[in-house]
């Protein structure tokens, strides 16, 4: 088989004083962190679109890497050049998932049937690289915003050709995940939204946003789907206003229309920093309303209003995000997925290499001061402390429902000024921060 | 009685070529626009807190405004003073609803007993002012943010000592809401949410948070408040992370603790910007889910990160409000709150004319304005014409809920390509402006 | 000749109460403005690259725009066609001004000879057209950017032939430049900035940028280039810092390399707002730093974090824009350059006259407002009362530079504490209202 | 002596594994880093005004902090308890040097000449306590922005008598500076910049700006100062257009007013971050340009739109920061100056000490990690690489001003398409990880 990444070795854990930048310093992906080992807690995905497709075009300027694979001019070869070589590094890194939308993994043909041919024909490739490989699928999408007829959105396009086709392409994208053993369905609404609501009827566009959701349950529940389906939350890009805005957003809408029990979120680090969250807020309102599903591991420059999806570096923030993770009990179906481009200027095979390589080093690095954290037991109990007020007494009443504001306003009457306590942030900074320099 | 705005006279509307400051030039109250008069329409209120009681201390700085209503030091003289001085300016300026915090209206005491007394004493000096002159309560709260005990928070505190006081509060302004007839009850959870996820119990906040709502609506239901409870969305000042981010934050919020049928959303402009949306957006985004409820009229600066709630001059953006208060069928409870406050720099009480004189015109042209849009009809009729593919065939299927994944599958399948159309923003875009300077 | 936009007449000004999408509401050519016709105020200019090459590809999608002009496949036929088509929609929108890159104009060949073979072949056809027309270039550019080989940068690149190439570009755009007639050439360092200070040389690529202007202004000069260097501001995209952030940024660079003489702004709306100004601001530090020059007329997205370069529909802003045009006394060189394109989804040729005639009206209404400000004099006024202290006394010492620290405090021993007045914002803000609305 | 602070103990180095929240984990001040001690390095200074005044006021809320340092009325004798609190907190945290506002360390009184007295009565209680402990002042400055005489601004009033106010201000902090033998004076411009354009004379205001400080420095010169004038950019807050908006916008006035000769920056992170940039680009640009000076030490919320202002605990962050200071020579007369208030929740006298440690920690965790970094190599070898080819031929005669856009031109035309290289900012990065974490 070609190489198509003839200088990634086999990458191999050697440690933190390793400076070999095809080495891992701290995933060791069989060492046992907090009961699981690296690799299971992290299940680490391949995004098929960034990694094998996507060639550094910006609003300003033309692709600078090459991703023909060697010049390859027909569709359909090229399709299968990029399963050989996203197997080729998935293996070399270690990674053991992808995720792809129907778009990057098959070429569209000229009418709907060519088109689902194709993507079922590189379905059955795939297929035989993951048997081959034991890699596995940790969800797949429909890429219902490239193409022009989706310009006004898919669900919610003025035009009910438009959502049939998009319902028909969600339709073969659930039965490629289906085939691939996929435990997870992903909704992110690219064109989901408005571009000025002088033109736009939100009500309509809403509802059917959630009667193609509905489909989709149905469709996929009839054909044996028992995984996630995920709606990834952002705010903007492209359209102005994305409906899928960020986790609370999309809670009010699946509590709207009854969808919560099926759908739960797959988080984007970029997209909460875009809608004015950080990363391990979305995650924590995931957790807390029942809705955790899977990660989209990158990061966003603070500097910049658009989705830069960059590999994630920021150990810090990955530290808070792996705490949500474990305090929401790990990962079940979902899991780590880079979506994830190296700069337009890494143009070289290498550099998706030395990205992934950041990336899984840096989740598998926050990973273990998350477990520290969790270890070391301080912040905990300073939040178990700080609340204690609601175990006993008025508090406890307050929690059991059993109070009302008469009965609170004769407390406060007679009992004197609340005694407070500091909230204590820089020490909890300094703790988060000893833990993960010591 | 003491002439507090001596330079103020009895505004009146002068019509557009009027270069008096003191006239209105748009405002004509008793003028039929819409079917109903323009007092009707936008029932403007004027807010206790900026107008009556606020210096222009800023982070940087101390008050420039003297607000000792001549030197008063007793703080219920004060109060009275500036209930004098509050009930003058709405009637010099024609408005005919206030909206008020205990905490605006009533010094606080040494103790709660004191406060309650304070509090009471003062609405019944309000009460016989309002009987003078017809004015009327929008809507009431109690400012629990502005004390030391609510620095973690108040329903939200971690201390349960916090949440009974800040529920003794809301049971004294729901009392007082109730003696001064409003038909509004507002909760802004001015300090709840979060400095750092690493002191906060997320869940447990969240569901104190609904549970003190619960208690207040109970208690208001059965002491005869049968007006509306509003969420004020703001998604941060002064905490980090406010939980009531936006409208639509909020409606998964109420969704989830079964709160939905009681509270409404009181959207104000400069909170909808900091949150990245438009004004208009958390306008439509509370018609369609059946929320809409009031508004605190005006303006942020989008160069600034922070609530300057100044008195609003964005014509254009009056307009696209107007525009869903008239789509939502118009105020029923609620109206147009002037949460609004002069700049520091002008110190002067004829500068708070002003700038409700500037506010008010700019309503006044946005209704007018958004019923011409309206009788003008060509952007709803474009927005009817471009969505009509839903009325027939597969679309009306889409819409009924009688069609599949498969089925749309099939349609595709045996239809060509959809046929897209342009959206036309620039048109509208154009449209608006055309009527906006005609 | 073919007809490229045959749905658009010859445009017209027909007043406010017209309903003709194709018809100027605002803009009467030849009405005379201020000293002026409107068009000797406006010179407005179409920008040959939104206009007649881009597609409406963004990120997440592809072209929706045909701009093949009737499938056309061989380059230089192609750009004759957006040759003639440019001329075309100009002459029917009465645009005598057009901006251009050469790569806008002209394909790029196998090699750099041919490339310069194809501008210049190019150049002559649309010469050709301009004496054929009376339309006049307002300014010319080289795109630097867009090719992979300026990934790292042009003038600023870490690789000297990178330089090379940019600077025989450079020479060739100013060629075309000078060989049209254009009196203005801009620098627009669209990859002039860094991605991470991590890989880049600040100091050398400063410097770098400031030898290839000053090679830039030698070369023009000698060749019979007596027109205006323009830099254009942006702070960020593409690059995550660009080295010309803001009017302010861009004075302090051509300061220090003596740069100032030759070189003056173009100011472009949208890059103020991403820079967190105001597009008046940009203007206004333009103008009283002697550099105001020329303007991209476009507008931008408050809840957007990049370049929407919308077709300007703000009146207000354009008002304000207009102002500071007056004030600083109109255009010599520089005019009105519609750096602006349709949204993706107004995809048909119609879209892109209906595009241009709102810009045209938004600066036509903003130049007649403009005026109106200026004739009726309060704001004016009431700076000039504000700032009266200078003019005599210790702020006429102040001015002179006749006083010290040692004088100004004897000053205040001896005089009583500064008597303050109001800043009236909120008056001059309902004047500018008032003026345009009446 | 009263004790201040009685739950903090002498502040010692104990090491990375230590958990007392008393104890220093990194900063070991006389452990010698990259040719000097730690404490030589760092220079960390207290900041007055944040440390010993500001009681956790904001907008929305009262002060939460007790700063009456036991019921002390009377405010000169207020103003000694500040200075015994102060250098209690430095001995005991081992910090050197402090900074401070005229306003911060002496009571306003009701005359100038009277505030005058309160002035030199603490600066002289202050040094007594200088010359017992060895603590040395940083730099001085006048608080020309919180008291309502400065609304309008200080040296940018429209009020001449202001301007003189602010000048004999500036006098009286300029001859304190010098009597503390402080080397360094700022002016940060809090009020200096506009509310509106619309009551604006910018071109007065900035040359009256410059006229000041003209003024400061003859003054400055002729009275013994030698140290470095530090202008500290700010780009909004609490006005909304702050002149001083960042680095690069005061360099352009300096070298307008020609007064780059005597000034500095004073670069502040959380000012730096609002302005769009990242700290270390504000660092690097002052540095390139021969302004670098002193540093204010803090750090913002990314999510937040106004000045945080807090105890810096980005570890990444200061670790870039601290490589521009060795890259810079590090500080001469400047330092680190914790401009840095502890959050409003965290209200206890303790609260303070752990902010001062974090933030030293953090720093000193930075600066270990910078010298690393630069003993490593391996950046900025990568950096001298990527620009070799500005040492010889082509780039060479680039650097040296020796060719022109004619014979650029002719080396194009005579060599081919320029050979790229990845600019790897995945590896940087990486590396940059691997140093901070191993």
């Amino acid at each position: 088989m070609k190489n198509y990444f003839p200088n990634v070795p086999e990458v191999k854990y050697e440690g933190p004083n390793s400076t070999n930048p095809f080495a891992f310093k701290y995933y060791d992906a069989n060492k046992v962190v907090a009961g699981k080992t690296m690799k299971e807690h992290c299940r680490f995905a391949l995004s098929w679109w960034h990694t094998l497709c996507a060639g550094g075009a910006d609003p300003f300027g033309v692709t600078t890497m090459d991703r023909t694979y060697g010049n390859i001019t027909d569709p359909m070869e090229l399709a299968k050049a990029k399963v050989d070589a996203g197997f080729e590094l998935m293996t070399k890194l270690g990674i053991e998932f992808f995720c792809f939308h129907d778009a990057d993994i098959a070429p569209e043909g000229d009418t709907f049937e060519e088109s689902k041919k194709n993507l079922f024909e590189i379905v059955d490739y795939i297929k035989e690289k993951m048997d081959q490989t034991g890699i596995k699928l940790l969800w797949g999408t429909a890429n219902n915003f490239s193409h022009p007829r989706f310009m006004h959105g898919a669900s919610t396009s003025c035009n009910a050709d438009v959502f049939a086709y998009a319902a028909a392409k969600i339709k073969n994208a659930l039965d490629a995940t289906i085939k691939l053993g996929g435990k997870g369905y992903v909704f992110w609404g690219g064109r989901e939204g408005y571009e000025t609501l002088l033109n736009t009827d939100l009500g309509l566009e809403l509802d059917n946003m959630a009667r193609l959701m509905k489909m989709a349950v149905e469709y996929g529940r009839a054909n044996g789907f028992d995984g996630d389906f995920y709606i990834e939350p952002k705010p903007k890009e492209p359209t102005k206003h994305q409906y899928d805005f960020d986790t609370a957003t999309v809670l009010a809408f699946l509590r709207k229309y009854g969808l919560e029990k099926d759908f739960k979120m797959n988080i984007e680090a970029n997209h909460a920093t875009l809608a004015g969250h950080t990363f391990e807020h979305e995650l924590a309102m995931a957790r807390v309303n029942g809705a955790f599903g899977s990660v989209d591991a990158n990061q966003g420059d603070p500097n910049l209003g658009w989705d830069t999806d960059q590999f994630p570096t920021d150990v810090h923030s990955a530290t808070l995000a792996m705490l949500e993770v474990l305090k929401a009990g790990g990962f079940t179906n979902g899991g780590l997925n880079f979506d994830a481009k190296v700069r337009r200027g890494s143009f070289e095979f290498d550099d998706i290499a030395y990205g992934y390589i950041a990336g899984m080093d840096t989740f598998a690095l926050g990973l273990i001061k998350a477990a520290e954290i969790i270890d070391d037991g301080r912040i905990a109990k300073f939040v178990d402390d700080r609340y204690a007020s609601y175990k006993t007494g008025i508090g406890k009443a307050i929690v059991d429902g059993t109070t009302s504001l008469e009965e609170l306003e004769q407390y406060v009457l007679t009992h004197s000024e609340p005694v407070m306590q500091s909230g204590r942030q820089e020490v909890l900074e300094t703790i988060v921060n000893n833990i993960l320099f010591r």
